[in-house]
C-alpha cells in the first residue's frame, strides 16, 4: 500500500477547507469529565471514546446531537452492463421508490430513531414523475447512469465537479449537526472497489466482494471486469480524476457531502463499503475529514474491513450486515446519542457521593 | 472443559419448567417473511438472525416487545475482604443510591430507551432507610453480604433457595415481555469467575480478570484467592450447591429471575460477565433457558468471551465495555426493537414492486 502524491490545491478549487479537530483545553476538560463519571476507569470502553470524539467534533464538553439527517444517494452504473451484480439495474429506481414509500430497512430504522431521510437522485437511469401524490427523490441527477468504466471514464471531469458541488449544496441546506450516509446503486460495490484499489493501492481481488450476492464464479468474473477497468485507466492517479474515471454519481455527490459536512463541523456517520469509499476520496482531498467521521459498522462485504483499516477507522458495530442504504448508520445512531447523554447526564463520583478507587 | 453430570430433578423442586422454543410452522413462516424483505439475501446479517430468534421466543411472526424491565440486582460479597477488588465494598450501597437517583450509566441509557429500571437489594451490606423522599431499593435482602467463600460456603442452601425464589417472585410481578439483567456488587467478578471455573470446568486463571480495574499483581492475587476458594469447596459439584458455595446473593436472585422469565417466554437480555454467570447456572438447571436469551455484548472482562463461547452465545456488541449494571443490555436494546420492526414494517419485494434477484 502506498500513499498517493497529492496536489490538492491545483485540482479542487471549490472544495471547502476542513479544520482538523484541535482544542487542547477541551480535550483535557473532556478527559477530566469522563474520568470522574461513576464507573471504574475506562469501563464504558468505546462509548466513552465516542463521547470524547463527538465532544471534540462539536467543540463542546456536553455535546448534543440534534436533527440528524440521513441522505440516500442513488445512481446507476454503466459497468453494471458487464454483469457485475446479482440484481438488474432496474432495482435502483425500484428501491428509490421503496425508500420514498418508507418500506426499506433504512426507513424502518430511521423512523425508530427519529432520523429524517432524504432520497437523492444523483444519476438514476429512470425518470421519476410526480403524480398522484407519489413522492419523487431530490433532483440532483447528473445523467441517466455513468458510462461503463471498462470502456471510458465513468463520468467527465465537469460531471464529477457538478456531483461534488451537488453534495456540498445539499448539505449546506440541511438542518442539524449530524449527517448520516446511505446509498443505492446497482453496480456500486464495483465502483467502490475500483476507488479503493486505485486510491489505497490495493490488489483489486482484495477489494472485490459478493455485493448483492454473487457466488464464487460471479466474484471471479467481477474481479476480472474490474481489473480491465483499472487497466483502461492505468495512468489516472489524482483523486478527482480517479473519482471521475472509476466512481459513480452517487459516490461523487456523497464525497461532496462529506467534505461540506466536515467543513461545517457536522458529525458524519458513515455506513458501509460504498459510503466509506466516498470518505476515502474525501480523505484524499482533505485528510481532516476523518476527524468528523464515525464509522457505524464493518460490513460483511469483502474489502470493507481492509478499507476501514486503511483509514484507521474503528467501526462501532459488526453485525455481518451488507445492505448499504444507511441501514447500519441508522442502527448505530443511538450509540452516538448514548455517548452524548453519558457526558450530559451521568453523575460524577463527587456529585453522587460514591467512593473513588482505593489506592490498593 | 467437561460437562457436569446433572440430576436437576432431585435438587430443584420449585424451579419452573422451561419449554424449548419449538414451532416448525412459525420457523418456516419467519424464514419466508425475512427472505422476501426488500434486500439481498441475508443482507441484514445478525439483525435478521435476531428477528428470527425473537419471533421464535415470543411465538409470533410479527413480534412486538413491550414494557422492557431492567433489574439491577445488588449484593455484597464476603470474599471482598480478601482484597480482590480495586474498590471498597461501600461502593455497592453508594452505587445503589446512585441507581436510585438516576445518575449511573444504566439509568442514562435506560431513560434514553424508555426501559424501566428497578434496583433490588439482594444482600447489600447497608441498611437503606426511606426518609425525606429518598427512594430505597426493592427489599429482597437475604443478609448483609455473603460469607467469604475462601473460609466457608458463601451462603447456606436455604439462603440460596430463598434468593432463587426471590428472583422468580420478582419476575412474576413484572409487566412486559422482556427482562434486562443488571447487577452491582463489589467482589462479584470473583464470584462469577468461581462459578464459571467450577460449572464450566475451566482453569481459574482463564476466568479471572481485572474486574473494576486491578493491575497485573492484583489479578495474580485475586487468582490465588479464587484458587483457594475452589480448593475449599473441591467436592461441590451440583449446580445449586456450587451457587451456594461460591456465588452471591445477587447472582442467585438473578438466576431465579432468568429461570422464571424463560418459563414465561420473556426475552432475557443478558449484560456482562456476572449476568452471564447467572445464565450459566440457570442453563445448568434448565438448558432451554438459552432459547430465550439475547447476549447484549462481549465484555472486556477476561473470561467473558470464553464463557459466551461455552454457552454458544453470539453477543451483539463488542464495545470494550466492562461496567455491568445492565449498561450494555440497555445499549443493545434498540437493536432488539430494530429486529422486530424489520419484521413488522419492512416491505416485501412483492409489496414494494422491486425485482427479485436475477437468475444469473
Amino acid at each position: 500500500m502506498s500513499d498517493m502524491a497529492l496536489s490538492a490545491g491545483s485540482e479542487n478549487g471549490q472544495i471547502p477547507a476542513v479544520q482538523p479537530v484541535h482544542n487542547p483545553v477541551l480535550e483535557a476538560q473532556l478527559h477530566h469529565i469522563i474520568a470522574n463519571k461513576t464507573m471504574p476507569t475506562g469501563a464504558l470502553g468505546r462509548v466513552q471514546w465516542l463521547a470524547h470524539r463527538i465532544g471534540m467534533m462539536l467543540d463542546a464538553p456536553a455535546p448534543m446531537l440534534h436533527q440528524p439527517q440521513l441522505l440516500v444517494f442513488a445512481a446507476d452504473h454503466g459497468i453494471a452492463a458487464q454483469g457485475v451484480s446479482a440484481y438488474p439495474s432496474d432495482v435502483t429506481w425500484q428501491m428509490v421508490q421503496n425508500f420514498l414509500s418508507g418500506g426499506a430497512a433504512v426507513n424502518v430504522f430511521a423512523r425508530q430513531h427519529h432520523i429524517a431521510v432524504h432520497v437523492v437522485d444523483c444519476g438514476v437511469r429512470h425518470d421519476f414523475v410526480a403524480d398522484a401524490g407519489q413522492p419523487v427523490p431530490l433532483p440532483y441527477k447528473i445523467e441517466h447512469g455513468t458510462q461503463d468504466s471498462t470502456q471510458q471514464p465513468a463520468m467527465t471531469a465537469a460531471q464529477c465537479q457538478q456531483a461534488l458541488g451537488n453534495g456540498m449544496h445539499l448539505v449546506r441546506g440541511l438542518p442539524g449537526n449530524a449527517l448520516l450516509l446511505g446509498e443505492m446503486g446497482i453496480g456500486n460495490t464495483s465502483a467502490a472497489a475500483l476507488l479503493m484499489a486505485r486510491i489505497g493501492g490495493y490488489d483489486i481481488a482484495d477489494c472485490t466482494g459478493s455485493g448483492t450476492g454473487l457466488d464464487r464464479s460471479g466474484i471471479q468474473h467481477k474481479t476480472a471486469v474490474l481489473q480491465r477497468a483499472l487497466q483502461r485507466h492505468a495512468d489516472v492517479r489524482m483523486p478527482l480524476d480517479v473519482l471521475a474515471a472509476l466512481g459513480g454519481f452517487e459516490i461523487a455527490t456523497m464525497t461532496g457531502a462529506v467534505l461540506q459536512a466536515a467543513a461545517m463541523r457536522k458529525v458524519v456517520v458513515v455506513d458501509g463499503f460504498i459510503s466509506t469509499a466516498a470518505v476515502l476520496v474525501a480523505h484524499a482531498l482533505r485528510p481532516a475529514v476523518l476527524d468528523y467521521c464515525v464509522f457505524s459498522h464493518c460490513s460483511a462485504e469483502r474489502g470493507h474491513a481492509l478499507m476501514l483499516r486503511h483509514l484507521g477507522a474503528q467501526p462501532l458495530l459488526a453485525l455481518d450486515m451488507r445492505l448499504g442504504e444507511g441501514s447500519a448508520a441508522a442502527l448505530a445512531w443511538p450509540l452516538l446519542q448514548s455517548a452524548c447523554l453519558m457526558l450530559r447526564e451521568m453523575a460524577s463520583f463527587a456529585s453522587a457521593g460514591v467512593s473513588d478507587r482505593t489506592s490498593g
